[in-house]
């Protein structure tokens, strides 16, 4: 067996360690005599796991007591339709698009009311991140909806809209745990596991109480409810219950790293390592402005797309893998996750020098 | 290491050379030098996976070309909105009740237009299959639906209903690939993989072709369309990876066992084995009516709830678990799916014979 390191957008690279235990597991979970795939989700042992898991996830991101916390199915791309469903009692929301996956909120909410693009980068392929200190916010918004870190294009927000006193709803998925978040300046946080916590096929709301409600819009699944789930314990029906189990066992490892201050610290001495090669480097650059730059997501191009071709394939036989950037930017991608040891970032700098120095 | 009967009935059994194989293959895929739940879902070794996940159900249930197969997510649940969501063009659905899950549909359809109850078996708390050779099919319903194994209660259709020429809608999720059947009698099969398949999480609908369309309900989610996923071959977002990979390897394990046909034949001889038991019993009895039987849940009772309770307890100290009935009908159900070899029925018909001398 030998591990790559594997720059992917998401699915992504989890710790070796989740992995190495879930592998120990599959077969007997601590003495249950089965699989966490084969457990009945009623049953104690998976309540131990579900419960945990919550806890801890808490304790992370010090989730205050008036926010719940759910383990859902079908990705970002269902809550961009369960977000206005149940949020919408104006039919009114305002949008800042800042990427793909923001603009595609943006569409899906349209079927539902009033939706206003605020702010956009679209302008520049969403190469930074818009003023955001004084925007039109609709008087009778619903909620004011970001995208925090964007995946495609590597920025992130460093400081949130001024929403006027509206709701804050963010899409978090590839930021999720990269750094301590002040929850209680969200209305909902959400994201799906699959970038920086487990495997695909869970998505985790965190959400105020204040907004769960049954005055949701007409013909709303009652799967689409954030109600039915709030009120079950994100048990109403069958949960993607492996998927909550490895998501329990990154959070277990993120404790034992030190939390999410220290994950913040070790992100931003990754980031800088590969950011500070991009800054000196006469071959390649960064497609993001400096002050944009998200911490998880690193885009960058040669400018001559041959070789990028080339740099994506030679890295490849050198064991980093899936750098090849997104097509509408081009170029490449790394994405450095927190599970992305440091080490995973020092190889690639090292290559991209290699390289550099041959093709340049 | 220690293995249990594990009569749950859902999540359920895995066969252990599954279990086996996806606990070697954890750190690194067959070379690719990471785990499933790392992959990228656009990657060639995921396009394999899914690829020949699909081609194997294709083969194992002999699907005809004009039905798509689809991984879709929200289980069962999320189905019992979306079917009428997209097959309703007049608004009008006809449901066979034969039980809560059959139930719970009826009630979800009821928000999305007229929905007749055609059929039930509610008034003996759903122990039988209603004669539904001659029904009161509307002349304009968009389908009829059934649930067609009864988990909690342990019935099974084993005619299919006359639909008088309308679209057959059929939830099989507990008994999906236990016996060979004949796709072209329906325009939806659907289930939730977790009872006979693989893990929660992930929801199989093979559908067909002429019932995909745009033509929806109104503020119908994008990723409620079986359109959008159809178009996109289950990955216009990222799909539950792990556990379509996990029911691949099941669907291998199937064909490995000699297919739907070999299974049938398997399943009966265990389900015989029990209900010849509960026929000659003087302590314990089957709850359903004999020709409406399922192959895959049996419930039972003593008809003393003191004694049920004892009975469940012991068979857990004894390795035999989840043996408890469903709170609806009380005493016990041992859910005995394709996973759950000929040895582990034996194991418990032995301990019901010890325990009823000992108890009688």
């Amino acid at each position: 067996m030998s591990r790559v390191y594997n720059f992917s957008a998401g699915p992504a690279v989890l710790p070796e360690e989740v992995l190495r235990e879930a592998a120990d597991e599959m077969l007997d979970y601590r003495g249950t005599g089965m699989s966490v795939m084969e457990m009945s989700h009623r049953s104690k042992a998976f309540a131990g796991i579900i419960e945990e898991a919550e806890a801890d996830i808490r304790e992370l991101m010090q989730i205050p007591d008036n926010y719940k916390v759910l383990f859902l199915q079908g990705g970002a791309s269902q809550q961009f339709a369960m977000i206005p469903m149940n949020l919408m009692k104006n039919r009114v929301a305002d949008y800042i698009v800042t990427g793909q996956w923001a603009k595609k909120a943006y569409q899906e909410a349209q079927k539902y009311g009033k939706v206003n693009k605020i702010a956009s980068s679209e302008d520049k392929t969403f190469s930074y991140i818009p003023d955001c200190s004084d925007l039109p916010v609709s008087p009778d918004a619903d909620y004011v909806y970001i995208c925090e870190n964007n995946t495609i294009y590597g920025t992130k927000f460093k400081t949130l809209p001024n929403t006027k006193g509206k709701t804050l709803v963010a899409d978090v998925s590839s930021c999720f745990l990269s750094e301590p978040v002040d929850v209680t300046k969200y209305g909902v946080i959400y994201g799906g596991v699959q970038k920086n916590i487990g495997p695909a096929g869970v998505v985790i709301v965190i959400i105020r109480e204040d907004l769960i409600t049954d005055d949701v819009l007409p013909g709303t699944p009652t799967m689409l409810k954030y109600k039915t789930h709030a009120d079950a314990g994100s048990l109403y029906n069958t949960p993607p219950a492996y998927g909550i189990y490895i998501c329990g066992k990154v959070f277990k490892w993120l404790k034992a790293q030190g939390g999410l201050a220290a994950m913040k610290e070790r992100n931003e001495k990754k980031a800088a390592l590969l950011y500070d090669f991009l800054d000196q480097s006469r071959l390649f650059k960064g497609t993001v402005r400096k002050e944009d730059r998200s911490l998880m997501n690193v885009p960058f191009v040669t400018g001559d797309e041959e070789l990028d071709a080339k740099f994506v394939a030679e890295a490849k036989k050198a064991g980093l893998e899936n750098l090849k950037g997104h097509r509408t930017v081009g170029g490449m991608r790394a994405s450095i996750y927190n599970a992305m040891p440091y080490e995973g970032v020092q190889a690639l700098v090292d290559f991209m020098a290699q390289f550099e120095k041959e093709n340049l």
